[in-house]
């Protein structure tokens, strides 16, 4: 089975995507839709398939699947749209920013039965889904603590800060998927402290830069996320997990692995300077999973309930900032 | 000047203190005392120096200065005593378990204008110094965010934990040391999280054994501590400290640095098994650090002050675990 | 301009150059021929080229470029016959085993005047570029001497040896162009010792699995080369240049870069065991080049004369090894 | 049993002896001797001995052991009167530059049936006998290539440099030690190559600064050994052996393990700047070992034996480089 797509948002991150399904041998990119006919033209040219608006995509029985890369706000009424037009979705993170309409369309989903998969593309990175494999393989006992740091090379526009649910529901978001997916239990209560230390402007804009957060689960065991919009040295992004019977740890990783050395000492070049080198593997790898549980008729992961559970987290550490206390998820899930 | 040294406790941390001022050429170890005399004569033999009691060391106006190793509940009581006898005083941390007491003790030395110096050791370590350093050279900037991992190889035996005042006030105490070394402002707020993973016997003498911190300070700089009684795989001792303009890390230090490569991967040997040897140096720069400030007439550092506040940072960390709130330093200072 | 290709020769790396030209925006993959028809069907239906006969290709003139991935002993005449016919040509290494056929080869080359390069991929690695660019921008002054080490996961089937030309003129001229590439002067002696550790089949076949080698220039810097065929934690591919002001290395690359802690010590997964994962990115950047090169009317690197230099090392060798002397290139070029 | 100690020579390296020797419980420093009365005296003043004159010190009955750290042209002459005087001696390397006069003293030496032990300090670094151990435990299987790296900081003065014997016989002559101490098996070959490229002064005094060495043993074991004067990243120091099963390395030694990242990338600081603080722990163990030896009655390690082997290989690379052939050591043993 080849299953044909339609790309939805021909933007930065629907490129990656675009490509992703081009150079995958179980798929076809046959429509793209953009409100910019410009950007939808250009995905158009390069892999050879059709402009079309996304009434004509919703009509098209030939096509499978979507993937929304689409601004925010459209997220939750296109995946319900498509998900009633029979379609698998994926869609980028966040479903919604906004809890209940997060809710609300899942039930949608539900209802149909459609495929659904939220774009946490990190549980693809080989590096990151190695850490999880080795602790499946027993190799670290069970897991105890969970240590994630997440380093922006430097902040976002304001103009994006402002439209992007704050840093929790637009970054950490990440990290509370990545906890969840290291953890092996649901977090119960969220601690969260935040300031802003980078820009006073990210401030005045009603956001932070730099945060940091304990996550409890029921049996005791505790991850804490560290988050700066800022780092000089690159895209910063470590994880560590220490178990009963060991601990491991997944590196940064680095463009051009030399080393100079001279009187001044032993010098590595920087990191990544940018999320789509830092996870070019892991966006391929997530669309070639989103194919598999398609073509497998099987449901696709992370899926709309991990979407809810990684925003319910980001809301909890929210209302703990407000609140100088730990927050437990059933307060707002 | 060479400083005229008699010890208080020939125990184990004693015998690493004695064997630092043998080896210092600006000292002499002219007594030492302990409860059990063959403890105290195999600290006299090696040395060559005399087993004294506690009373003839004070007499003694030969005595410059007295290193305390006895046990917790007698230093403050040793502490205020040699104050008064007009001898310069190093103590073991911490001054005492009660915060009360400990503000007491130190408006005692304050009265006798008595050099004290708390046993902080972790400030001597090279590596940790040279963070210290780099931060004050200017390499990453002004402060933000500090990361300090710091498990041990394995849990003491539960009769040192009914004693010990509890894992915070035991072993966070040196990272909630670490912190305020390496922030550059005064934390202002606690929160912690504490649990019970490694041995159900520890819950039973009321402690834990696995805790994450966050600390804030006024203009928002964080510290997040992370604590474990386990690691399997030595012990654990490493700090981050994100900047502005940089991040500076001091990774663990290994007994031997050789690394064996075969068909299962590239193993390096595990890390120290023992905080003695980790701190080997540690130690010795401690003593040296005490004796030059007695020469020179300087005040000690880290000073009574030091311990009162790491004591009083447990003490709030251990409200914020039963509160399951922030604490701020105000409340218990 | 689009530079129109044809592969000669489809297998596996025939195939890892389809790709690179398929995945390559200035080039397209136009035709596609082998001895056995079902490899060169494979590759034409992944790519959507056409299966065509040598002398087919030869006469399109719609075709601008050949890769020559075909046996060796094919290789001068399938350049000749290209050069002649007007078409740029990528030929993997190398030219010829018989150093008196590749000047022959290069003679007529020379005459029509055609693109030539040589499959010398390494160079192309980006960590490896990375190592020569550094030079060039002066971090290390002057070169002095370098260290190759080269090891293959395991030794290929005693059939390929046979007809390899031996580990020297196989495997070692790789890092003879490498050497060269590093050395920034012509290597003028070579001194090399070889003896069969891994497997006495090698030695039965006349060949050996273990070399040491150093080169030395007119100005006296020294490449030493270290190769086996035989490294259990897989494809290791190091090199370090030192100079007047510092030193420069390329670390081993690993498929996944994470570690594993334990009671046992602190294991990292092995590094990649085949030639074509490690090298992935520097055959997509070699094609890239060879089609920059075409675009721009210029001459490809490297060049033919490189792979007879390489070729003539490895022939100084072979009697360096026989004689137990160092031997001038002189005499043998 | 308590080892009475003399040094002779109390200069750089001779301090360092004693402070090993005065730590060690099992022995003392009873005596000093030096031509030059002030650096005996600052040595009897540290350690509270005597200064006496060589004779004292040959009919001093109380004197079990003597170290040897003079000038080199003494050492075969005291070795000889000590081993008769009934001594167990430790000398610095070498014994003597002429590999005749080794041979005699060795003569005499086995004659009295006197201890001696050569200070080829580097097996002793706990990194390189980890090493070693790694190998005898079979972690890598039979050893075929050894790979040493050895650099100084910067050139000796050139003064040193003439009475040094040549850098073959004064710095290579410990990679020959260490290649034997790895190897398994006793070199057969020699092929060495050697220029000046970091010093003409050095050139002009008959010495080179540049070495590449290839030994070969009886079975086809091999070992290179890279030397250079000047390292300007600091005292380069590493290992690494390849086994049939594996592979093991020795990393470089740092006094300070930080890394600071920012903008430029990644750098920590540069290595030891001098052999005595990398080789710290090495000579300790050193004297402790020959004093382990004296206690028990055992020969020492490495014996005068070891010393006239790296002399020899020394002169075997000599030849090597003036004849640009291997040469065998038995053409020179």
């Amino acid at each position: 089975m080849t299953v044909n797509f339609a790309l939805l948002g021909a933007g930065r991150i629907g490129k990656v995507h675009a490509k992703a399904i081009a150079g995958n041998g179980d798929a076809r990119l046959v429509a793209v839709s953009d409100a910019f006919a410009e950007a939808a033209q250009t995905v158009a040219d390069t892999y050879g398939c059709a402009v079309r608006s996304i009434d004509e995509i919703e009509a098209d029985k030939s096509i499978d699947a979507v993937v929304i890369c689409t601004p925010t706000d459209t997220h939750a009424d296109l995946i319900e749209r498509f998900a009633r037009a029979g379609k698998a979705v994926f869609c980028e993170k966040p479903i919604d920013l906004n809890l209940a309409r997060v809710k609300q369309c899942l039930g949608v989903v539900k209802e149909t039965g459609a495929v659904l998969m939220v774009g946490f593309n990190r549980r693809f990175d080989p590096h990151f889904a190695a850490v999880r494999a080795a602790i499946d393989e027993g190799h670290i006992g069970p897991v105890e603590m969970v240590q994630i740091t997440s380093r922006d090379p430097g902040p976002p526009p304001i103009s994006y800060i402002k439209s992007s649910g704050g840093i929790l529901r637009d970054m950490t978001i990440h990290d509370f998927d990545m906890a969840r997916f290291l953890l092996g239990e649901e977090p119960e209560t969220v601690f969260a402290t935040a300031s802003v230390l980078v820009d006073p402007a990210i401030g005045e804009a009603g956001d932070f830069d730099s945060v940091s957060v304990i996550l409890t689960t029921a049996s005791g065991r505790q991850c804490s996320i560290s988050n700066s919009r800022r780092a000089t040295y690159g895209y910063d992004q470590r994880i560590e997990v220490l178990g009963a019977a060991g601990a491991i740890a997944a590196e940064n990783q680095r463009p051009v692995s030399i080393e100079i050395a001279n009187a001044q000492g032993f010098t590595r070049p920087p990191l990544h300077d940018f999320f789509m080198t830092r996870y070019t593997e892991a966006y391929a790898a997530e669309i070639a999973s989103f194919i598999a549980a398609i073509v497998e008729g099987k449901s696709a992961s992370p899926s709309g309930e991990d979407g809810l559970r990684a925003l319910a987290l980001a809301d909890a550490a929210l209302l703990s900032i407000k609140e100088g206390r730990a927050v437990k998820l059933s307060e707002i899930l």
